[in-house]
């Protein structure tokens, strides 16, 4: 197909697509005259992939290029993929506050306790260190004892994780699973999370009804019902 | 005490402590004389409160101002105070797509199979349908069959959540773990499961050590070793 088909097909403008190509994150169409160039379906689901890198997972032009380039060399094996994908996606922290060492030091233990293996410039780790120095900080220590039973839940969402990713179809959709699955999955958590927050208020704070039908769960802004 | 004590004991600088007291989010000290009031420990407790909603929750002033009022109204259930607290907290979506009603569907079906109640106009709704919606707009169906061990592990850890609400010292310090709790906890959760993810990965996709030397789990900048 033409380049302005593949634009159709992949969703990318045309002038992405000419973008990537000098950037050599696609490869080049087949010649089929002095001035067009003829493209597949392997130039489709590689644009699809670079729009999820970019758009879902947030990678940098550069990033891309760095996860492409590992994904393509047949002679590594998978893991090394998988591991540049996930340390090139951002970890946001909510936390301001310099890191005192307490969450570190739980973490050390937590995964010795548990028996993982994980380096600590594993970006999910700065990340979960800061919180536990915010609950102390905050003086509410009490709160870090949840701490294993979050691993639980993290380390069951994880293992179908990675079997999703080992399902996948070939490096590249695997490769893509650990990106959007990573990015995704954070956001299908924290959701569904909310949604039992307020399955087990119910039971556990109940609001008669001729209280409850002043107020319910909707945003702020309706909170009063009329 | 006097205001400047309690500005640095709360961490809140005395003219925003002044804004606190105009907008009735604090209650007005003692008068100590003309120009003095006195302050005590209640005020110092409801100023990191508020700290808490404002800079971990994210919460606008309006927002703190509503939850406050019902969290001080004795004469409602604790549970419309942790209501009207989770629905004021952003849930942020990293969707832009629009909804299909993919994820809208198979919620309804999850939350029945498992005998939850759940508003949809609860804020973890939208974010975990559109997580869904964009699991199918970029081909990728297979990645929600993990939808239910997802919610196994929201169910697990919000059953934690819960109870350490519960398990506060009073209505203040309950609606302080709604706020902080949701929040804080997301990004514990997420900073669990992606050391979970290279835990499985070291295992389920395997570096040889000669391979291993030249990458590590480090950010990207610093991904080939020298």
């Amino acid at each position: 197909v033409k380049i302005s088909e593949l634009s159709t097909r992949s969703g990318v403008p045309v002038a992405t697509v000419k973008f990537y190509l000098r950037e050599g994150l696609i490869a080049t169409g087949e010649k089929s005259s002095q001035t067009q160039s003829s493209y597949d379906e392997s130039h489709v689901a590689r644009l699809r992939l670079i729009r999820a890198f970019l758009e879902v997972g947030g990678l940098s032009i550069a990033s891309a290029r760095q996860v492409l380039a590992v994904m393509d060399d047949d002679s590594l094996p998978f893991g090394v993929a998988a591991g540049v994908a996930s340390t090139a996606l951002p970890a946001a922290t909510t936390s301001a506050s310099e890191g005192t060492g307490r969450g570190d030091r739980d973490l050390s233990d937590l995964i010795k306790r548990r028996g993982w293996t994980v380096d600590p410039q594993n970006p999910g780790w700065g990340l979960a260190a800061r919180v536990i120095d915010d609950y102390a900080a905050l003086g509410r220590d009490d709160l870090i004892s949840t701490l294993d039973i979050y691993a639980d839940a993290a380390e069951r969402v994880a293992g179908a994780d990675l079997q999703s990713v080992a399902d996948a179809d070939g490096r590249a959709q695997m490769t893509e699973t650990v990106v959007i699955g990573t990015v995704l999955g954070d956001s299908l958590l924290a959701g569904l999370r909310r949604m039992a927050h307020e399955n087990f208020s119910r039971t556990l704070f109940p609001v008669p009804p001729e209280i409850a039908q002043h107020y319910d769960h909707s945003p702020l802004t309706r909170q009063e019902k009329p």
